[in-house]
């Protein structure tokens, strides 16, 4: 490690917000060194509660993570927020009163904010997003808000590698919950029904409850919000035998981000969940889970760093692209013939 | 490559669906000898129009598929369908009156719809469902429908890798269009505003206008709907520099799929598309663009292949498991380890 790396993570360790931001950067973007700062601070990782933010553009996701931040702040917690939303007034793409309440948090020593810019290099946007969250889970602070616009597979991907993930509606969203029922509830932990002064925000919270139920297998009941279900059968929700907690009932809540109506029950319906993943003893299996995936995240990302850039594969991929545009080569056999290089190669260890 | 493989080979080139069928479920689960039946029809890829269908959940992006498909089957051509979206009605997931008309659409001999239900193994979906097109290519199918759910980045991605995309949206989804402008301006060649007889329609199609017009870096001007843009700057619709086409001006259109409106406007500005294409030279930049990028999905693919599975990735993973649990290893650590079995090992060339 460089003594320049030394000294940022002696500041980082001492709690300085620049060191922290610097870090952050270096680890966004890949740059040399990144992956020895992340090899340094992983012990520290883990104590966090992690909150995936997510929903269709428009949800409010921004303002009701403002909400819950200034909530959480109310009760003196350190709290930290990636943005993965290009929508996001984090990243400036919204209206002006929102990026000043951004802004006004951002000021506050207790908050870090980071909107993620950049796609990554050779780990993808997904990997990067959680190795943000790991130096602001190293760092210290004790809630992490990950917000991504969460339709796409990749989107609710990073949200759900979350402890807890929120999946946030408007009554509007009627349609695309019916079309995207299948990925939101394997995701979801929390459902949220926000700007709930609008028309149709009851039906909507009844119509994901029966939803909730028709997906478990149970017979569909008149079943009032905030109400639950069973959801042994999810995977990721699964309790240890052992315990006697087996069951999240994914409650169905309904605020206005806007007023801060139902912002206090969210948050306490995220600790109630974070009380449940810790006594059921899913958190040690979500934490179990997240290790191996980071080891087959880097793994791949180490193996395209190594055949693209260190061993020639782009000057090879570039020598036959004639042939290829051509038609006297399949991108198969050009593929075969890249591989082939690491027969020759060792890839470093460090 | 077996005798099986071989007769299928036979059968596929007769032009018998049923073997059509049984390759594509080879290359879509990746079955043994999936790369070589892909390597043989490589060199038939290519002739056909591929046209992405992207949109938010709900925007009627199946309806106004199955519209298209049964225009261009009016004029005689055989078409293919490739559906990646879970609600879609090709999948099973949508109303019953869809789902009858998707389902007679598929007798018909002239048409082949395939939804992708499995997210590949080593591949990710993005590459099986861009395979899997490339079969229905390769088999002769002249235009060939590939239907995303169009929010997310990877499902974008893949949209985008088509000819032509198409961006579906619908009078309610104007705070989406906010959200989602970047990624859906680089991605979209047609726009098109469906249930165009809904309040806001109108105001909708006028606004994405002005949202091209204020991309492209030009004054707001009060321009009719219909009226293209400047896409110099957008780099995959670039021309090549001798040809005079050096633009193509996205169209906003109106439909509404459920009686057909607006669909041969649709067909016609997608032929349009298809001439500028081949007039601009901007199709042989695509379709060399998408050749590197497919040995590039190969080689990642391969690489997976070859450390998890052949060369005991996996196993070495199973067992640095209580270690990383522990805390005892780091997953960079791991990663590193399981690089370096790489060093000790040959892919296979073939």
């Amino acid at each position: 490690m460089t003594a320049e790396h030394q000294a940022l993570l002696r500041d980082f360790d001492a709690g300085r917000k620049p060191a922290l931001s610097r870090i952050i950067s270096i680890v966004e973007n890949e740059r040399p060194g990144f992956r020895e700062l992340l090899d340094v601070v992983h012990p520290r990782v883990g104590r966090a509660h992690r909150v995936g933010i997510t929903g269709p553009p428009g949800a409010g996701k921004s303002t009701l993570t403002a909400a819950l931040v200034t909530y959480y702040r109310a009760r003196g917690e350190r709290v930290g927020v990636v943005a993965v939303d290009p929508s996001s007034p984090f990243t400036g793409g919204a209206l002006l009163g929102d990026r000043i309440r951004m802004n006004e948090l951002a000021l506050d020593d207790g908050v870090f904010i980071r909107s993620m810019a950049t796609r990554g290099s050779l780990g993808g946007l997904a990997l990067s997003t959680k190795e943000v969250a790991d130096v602001l889970d190293a760092f210290g602070f004790g809630r992490i808000f990950v917000e991504t616009v969460g339709v796409g597979q990749s989107e609710l991907d990073v949200a759900a590698a979350a402890d807890s993930t929120v999946v946030i509606l408007v009554p509007e969203s009627g349609d695309s919950v019916q079309a995207m029922k299948a990925g939101l509830l394997e995701a979801s932990d929390i459902f949220v029904v926000n700007k709930a002064d609008r028309p149709g925000a009851e039906r909507m919270a009844r119509e994901l409850v029966q939803m909730l139920h028709l997906r478990m297998g149970k017979a569909l009941r008149n079943v009032p919000a905030h109400h639950g279900v069973d959801l042994r059968r999810v995977g990721k929700r699964e309790a240890a035998p052992e315990s006697r907690d087996t069951v999240w009932e994914i409650p169905v809540l309904q605020t206005i981000a806007e007023t801060g109506r139902g912002v206090p029950e969210l948050a306490e319906a995220l600790d109630r969940h974070l009380a449940w993943l810790d006594s059921s003893g899913v958190r040690t299996s979500l934490r179990q889970a997240r290790l191996t995936d980071r080891v087959k995240e880097e793994v791949d990302r180490r193996l395209r760093r190594h055949v693209w850039l260190e061993q020639g594969g782009q000057a090879l991929l570039d020598a036959a692209l004639p042939d290829l545009a051509a038609g006297r080569a399949t991108p198969y056999e050009v593929a075969a013939r890249i591989v082939g290089i690491v027969e020759s190669s060792v890839p470093p260890a460090g």
